[in-house]
């Protein structure tokens, strides 16, 4: 069923497009034709290879089998320009960004939680929040064992988040405060260094909660198919150039220990328990750069609810929060022979 | 009632020690002799001011009226030595550090929210953990409209909290990384330059929270005077100098809207409330240096539980959090005329 190989657009080029492209040597992913697509034509250097950046229109996506829109950065928005068009053209679009993530006509998809949701894909697969995929990657494998009811997230977001240029900023921001200079901002409001700025995203409606806390919600909803999950969190922007972390407390529909939760989360896929407290070992971001798990630890009873427990995890934001998921939903495709647009999908659109 | 002047000692000239001197002379606090007492004989520089150190031992407190145990570092444990010695001898004891919180024969005060608590003092008077303090200064207020059920707080907790030590190894830290050398540590396990670590103290009992976790709890409930409060937190240190954040997601007895808790935070002594998250005003640590309030924002609905507010402080960890605290205990005393030991408290000891 699988291809020898498939063709490869990538679109957008900032931190997490330059991620997929090294994911996708790193994995030995079968890339037939690798084009990267951005907004102008260019030359971009990626670990000392060049790449040819072709301007993104419709027509690139001609004969392209997988096109994975990076949704950061210059690239935001092209999902919705561009995303349906490739589908037309038969490419499976893998789409970063959050314009399609509560669309019906789209899963939104974490391989190891929900995979069952890409054998309804209509062409259009979404790649969840960062934050939501890090606090699911623990919370999915608890959820079907005792059942989620509530859930309170605060996060730990580093700055590459915000891209490469939030990366430049918390660089130069440490660099002019150990030489005694101003720290300027330009991607936040405020400086980031050696502060922490509680918004991620701007504030849409009544509620007071940004659109980060948002998405958190709706989008664990969706993934893990509960509409009665109660998901409430408070997102925060620290000092860490790589790499989220989150406070979870958890309540249970049914009796869960921390001994089991090990367990399942030992025993869940892509997920590694980082738990001994009293030898300082528990998940921290500079210790999730650079790994596909995400880090679950700090786990413990929290008897101030019936069936609730603690926890905190770490992963690294741009690769499971954003490039390596986005390219295991194509691996898993692939896997389960969905690896290519249904007839019916341009109708649909 | 009050004396014209009031002798004080300051025991231990760590960050909160140093910060106790500065405090007494910007507050006009009405200082006869000031004396600093510390393991050894030497001289410190504070602000320009050469100031004597003498050797702290039992007889060092007479003709003291209030000797503040700054409760960190080198002075840890001087007040379970010296406390009762210094009491018996008619000075009161204002203790930073943790080891009578949770005595019955000691008051744990913060001014602004238990200050009746003082009535009951028998010389010595115990200041409540920095996380603690920074919660309750908006969560005192609250309770008391609308009571309290549970509190979820995860904290983003600076160095300054882990003493002087902490912040040279936060400075070195980010001085090695701007200059492409290796970090190291000492007084934590792990680099908190661009990381987070998710431990503060260790882990006493089968409970797996630290012992910062077990205190936020304990104090809250002490303070509050309510043991059916519910109070879980994760407490993390993140790579800021100075100033706790605290994400604070509460469960109230009684229905509190935003608006309701922000009129009474506005009202309440010693709470600003900064609060404008479209204007990118929210509190941060970088804006609560050195300021004697506490900042609260980011307050909105909880709508994942009944009665449900969520919200987000910050404070000066070394002022409010400790300092500043300890002397507006002493502040209150005086002004409730509570300000010398009471005749039974030696044989209570």
């Amino acid at each position: 069923m699988a291809k020898s190989s498939y063709n490869i657009a990538i679109v957008g080029i900032g931190a997490v497009g330059t991620e997929m492209v090294r994911l996708l040597r790193a994995r030995n992913f079968p890339v037939g034709q690798l084009t990267i697509l951005a907004r102008s034509e260019r030359e971009e250097t990626i670990d000392g290879e060049a790449y040819p950046v072709k301007t993104a229109s419709p027509e690139a996506f001609e004969g392209i089998d997988f096109a994975f829109f990076a949704g950061t950065e210059g690239a935001k928005g092209a999902s919705q320009t561009l995303g349906w068009e490739a589908v037309k053209r038969g490419c499976i679009v893998v789409d970063n960004g959050d314009d399609f993530r509560m669309d019906d006509r789209v899963p939104l998809v974490i391989p190891e939680i929900n995979p069952d949701a890409l054998a309804r894909h209509r062409g259009l697969v979404a790649n969840p929040n960062c934050s939501t995929i890090i606090a699911l990657m623990a919370l999915g494998p608890l959820h079907r064992e005792a059942g989620i009811k509530r859930v309170v997230a605060c996060t730990y977001q580093a700055v590459s988040g915000s891209g490469s240029s939030a990366v430049a900023e918390l660089k130069e921001q440490a660099e002019a405060w150990v030489e005694g200079r101003e720290m300027s901002s330009r991607v936040y409001p405020h400086p980031i260094a050696f502060n922490v700025i509680p918004q991620i995203g701007g504030v849409k409606d009544e509620s007071g909660a940004t659109s980060e806390e948002v998405k958190m919600a709706n989008e664990s909803r969706k993934i893990l198919e509960d509409d009665s999950l109660q998901f409430v969190s408070t997102c925060v922007r620290v000092p860490v150039f790589n790499g989220h972390s989150e406070a979870l407390h958890v309540e249970f529909d049914r009796p869960i220990t921390p001994e089991r939760a090990r367990e399942i989360l030992a025993a869940a896929e892509g997920v590694e328990v980082v738990d001994d407290v009293d030898s300082a070992v528990y998940p921290m971001p500079l210790a999730s750069c650079g790994k596909e798990n995400v880090a679950a630890g700090r786990i413990r009873p929290d008897i101030t609810v019936e069936n609730g427990l603690a926890l905190f995890v770490a992963g690294d934001n741009l690769w499971k929060g954003a490039a390596l998921n986005a390219i295991q939903i194509a691996e898993k495709m692939i896997a389960l022979g969905v690896d290519s647009v249904p007839a019916e999908s341009v109708e649909a659109s």
